[in-house]
């Protein structure tokens, strides 16, 4: 398998399997000095915890992140970071009788006929935990981009037909709830809803958002590399996502010219736009407004109601899946959307550097040690 | 200015500007022995010329493509293929009245920001002309596609509020209508509701679907280089798409898992799905089925209206724009979403030969020339 | 710090610092279902542990390797492959007196510089215990090179004055002395070299040579990615390294082009070369024969004699480095050039798969999972 | 084929063959705002142009380049720049009978068993002609470098046995000869050398060397992207280099710790080093001294003489190669190895932006556009 790395400047490595020895990733290309401690990335870790609520699986996972290169008396050094998390809880009977059976809407069957073997405990490598990798250097990346007073907020905008409309966001409210919605009662709607799902074995899918304040102008690399483009590599590689929307997303199909364009207009001496239908991005590039992306999820595959299927050797069986799962996969998603948003924004930004002469002249006259 | 560069093996730069002296294509990694002449190339061209109807502007650009490298006595050779297009029909003279005006919706905003320079003719980097290199590469990458028994059908599925739905497709009519819909009957409600929008000097989205068969199983790359991840790059770089969607897209997240996952079953004697909700994509890699996806497109941007907008000095505006724009970008974009699909495809097609040892094994062992 | 991953296809990513909590590699893009487990990797490292002869080290580094991910039931899976060697034997109040010296030689000054914050313990990541993760990658390379019939061959060519003449090769005597020379009589001779340099507190360079056999034709992209080329850089980048010559290498200076040619002939009915001045290269491209490269390793930079040099804080001081330090770099860095050797063949190896049309259509209409 | 691009931030991607239309380089993150036109191309073109003198061949090419894109009114705008050269005097037919004949010490047998097709024209891909790309990139990187007041100096150093010690360099007769040699009567001499070899129908090798003032310290990136390491990636990928080696090069082996460590000390309150065998890099890095780096050029492959080798169907014959060719590669390659050095010391300048936290903070905290 390739494509395990992500970012071309500040790039991760991720590895591990679900019920393998541990999980973890390689973060290369941080700035030297920067802070970090594994409390840092202890804090993203809490959001994806599983055993949070009974809407996310009772796995009890400690996930003690381990920091073991790239960190010295407390700051990057500009090596290679080396995160590890063991896994403790590997519970591999529990998938006893998934090892030849492929369950729908999962990867066993692709994996299979992709590489002719497949560590079928858990998923293996297509799980859920694989996404452990992805926080930890979403930590980081988080951590590098608040230096530059760029802030992120994700949280949970719709869960099946439960939707919270912009007007009705409260963004302290998105840890008050176990949604990670910002409305506590559109949250409680929603977790009624997911009680019925759960009664009758069944799963919700779920729209995550994620909206970044503070960008600088002229993030992102036009034509292949633009920040929309990267973005929706980085959110639609997370499993289950099968959309990615930047701003008006897909209701722009229906407006037109005249409403979609956001005017510019100067406000405080500077130049800005009016409204903010392009969600913060012009041309591929960050336009100074408010960076606006979705993903939506969908429903969790793994669920107890029997499923038609087949084994890998040709025979139709009925499957019913049992075990740890949740019955919304959005809400420990929250976190796994910021941080692919945060190592996109860091890698664009550092190559953003590059840009023009004068700035990259400015940085070599102006530095110490030319001799 | 970065990211002109498209795919790991098989590689597309592309240069060029609006109104410069040429636009084109490097393709590197296409493997040799494929048959390739300029009128398979031109054949793509045809698809995204203007002046083909009254929805697609009056430039008239004659798009020669001219092949200058690559390819000898009539077969690639596996040496990088240069695609050139001269551009003939310049008339930045059109675009004088731009030269410090931004204008809404487009990137010399962010473009100036960026650089500190820009060439304001006709959108310079950024505009649609840029597409020609993607198109004359896709075309390449199509051809590769074709001699594996690999087909792609992209349409519009959408403008404004016309829509159509799967069950009232007829692929036949594609190339019926000027709107490139699939649906006659469809297309001409459509143009009816472009005949308004022109009359009130504004413009339309609309949505582009793209349909592939023939893929084998278990192309993309688990984790970040996922066929999903992959394909959301490739079409959200298209200038003006605003959403991709894979499969059933947005509408997962009001879906249930028991309805969502397709049950496997054995058809023919092989493993297939009963239904496609998946869009042929399982945890990042192609499962058999058919691959769908969708782009939405935003409303062209140039618009007659009066609009507001700034100077690059900081000083509100009204701004017209006149000129050669269409009322809708779409029906010139199908075949840029087919041609970002393919070339996605053709680059994990390579990458996914050297995923099992059996295969190396077996393409060096079965070799004549070991030595 | 960038730049931590080697290869395209099959990569390679280190990580670790001399005296930091652990060092390791993820492999990824390795081909699934290859045989693999620890012992295959710690056969590599025996060849590069200290403590083996009075020439090296008395560091008691155990240097255990584990496998955390991408290997299942013996098999590597195609997932990433995670590799990490706890650091056992940390000493750094060893290092106590370099903290703010510079020693010559060393990366102390321009790490320093560049990144403004150093993990002066042992070298930090510029140690040579970095190459812990190169060696275990290089084992997996080697493995799977073996599969296809290649073989590896690396040795110390030379001792300060002391040469072996390719005439007095015996490649089974490389392991019977702790040089790693092919010839055992010029190993006492130059382990009698280092005895007077030990005296004199001094240390001394020296050349290893690789050589491959039963490499396919054609393996290597002609222009940037040449096999040549590639091998360079893998070899240049292992620290010390001063030289890289392929085949005859810088005596081709002197030869001309009737000398040097190496006339094309039939023998046992295939295509192959009178002679091996080109080192089994042409045109960038593997010809078949036996490839050749040679290392020019410099002395030691630490040695116990006193040396002039510089504090950080701009001061002119003396400094004798103690601690356990080789005398000669060259036996220890034998198994990391074949490594990087390996490591550049593999990525290739794979990449060469995709040259030519027929073979990719070979690979897809012969699959069985078309669909 | 694949593996014509150069560089991850300024990127060179070349194309073209010996006898096709046209070569050509698009050139990839040139920052904006850098004055370009093509004479300052043509500057470089003119020192590797044919038909200077009698030890380079009579071929008249007038090598003109234009620039389609990537310049609006004299300045680079940060988009891609398309550089193209016509080639005006093919001449094929002289390469008729070389059709189905493998020349020694060419790519013709590699280029056919790796790609089953072969433009026999000149060497196709493989020509020397493929420079002129390199050169055209390199003279922008050159034009790049000199803004942050960086000089390349490449010359010839030695022409088979007769060779220049530093001691008797004068740069400033580099280019009062057609050898490129920093030394007249040296030049004089590999001259009459040259004259001797062109009477027995043979070819001669030499040593470029390239020196590199002016460079900040910390320049590449630890580990696998050193700047050795690039370096000897970028000049071995020069078709006929069969070395590459950095200051002192193979003369390490003999060298002792204590005479190869170059002391640190202070002068004009600066750190610098009392000597340089290091050839101004320390571990990877730049260190500020002389950047020194020498490639070893086996003599001309193509000889009149009279040589033995094979046809494509495995018959061996004998082979004079007649036609246009230089008795000595070395002048024409000077400015190729100066022009690789270029662009790898731009690309790694630019990356070397973002190695600290406090760099980037400043830049994007002191940007005006921050909203």
């Amino acid at each position: 398998m390739s494509g395990s790395t992500f970012g071309k400047l500040f790039r991760v490595t991720t590895w591990g399997e679900s019920h393998g020895l541990a999980i973890g990733a390689v973060v290369d290309g941080c700035p030297a000095g920067l802070s970090l401690c594994e409390d840092d990335i202890q804090i993203f870790f809490n959001r994806r915890k599983p055993g949070q609520s009974r809407y996310t699986t009772m796995r009890k996972e400690t996930d003690q992140v381990e920091i073991l290169s790239g960190v010295f008396e407390g700051k990057t050094t500009g090596a290679p970071i080396s995160l590890i998390v063991r896994n403790l809880d590997q519970r591999p009977k529990d998938y006893g009788n998934l090892v030849n059976t492929y369950r729908p809407g999962h990867a066993d069957f692709t994996f299979t006929e992709k590489y002719g073997i497949r560590d079928y405990r858990g998923g293996g490598r297509s799980s859920g935990r694989e996404t452990i990798g992805r926080v930890a250097a979403g930590a980081i990346a988080s951590l590098l981009l608040k230096e530059m007073g760029i802030k992120l907020t994700a949280y949970t905008k719709s869960v099946g037909p439960v939707v919270i409309s912009p007007e009705d966001y409260h963004f302290s409210q998105i840890t008050e709830n176990s949604l990670y919605m910002p409305n506590n009662e559109a949250a409680a709607k929603a977790a009624s809803y997911l009680d019925t799902l759960i009664k009758s074995l069944d799963s919700s899918g779920g729209t995550i958002e994620c909206v970044v304040t503070g960008l600088p102008v002229g993030l992102g690399e036009p034509v292949f590399d633009k920040l929309d483009a990267n973005l929706a590599k980085a959110v639609m590689s997370v499993g289950a996502v099968k959309a990615v929307e930047i701003g008006d997303g897909t209701s722009v199909v229906t407006s037109t010219g005249s409403k979609n364009n956001d005017p510019f207009c100067i406000a405080d001496g500077k130049i800005t736009k009016k409204t903010n239908h392009s969600g913060g991005i012009l041309g591929g590039m960050s336009d100074g407004s408010t960076l606006l992306l979705r993903a939506s999820v969908k429903p969790t595959s793994s669920i107890a109601q029997m499923q038609n299927t087949v084994t890998e050797s040709g025979e139709e069986v009925e499957l019913s899946i049992h075990g740890r799962h949740d019955p919304i996969i959005v809400p420990r998603a929250v976190v796994v959307v910021e941080s692919m948003t945060a190592l996109t924004l860091v890698d664009l930004l550092l190559e953003n550097m590059t840009s023009r002469l004068d700035n990259v002249k400015a940085f070599y006259t102006e530095e110490k040690n030319v001799q």
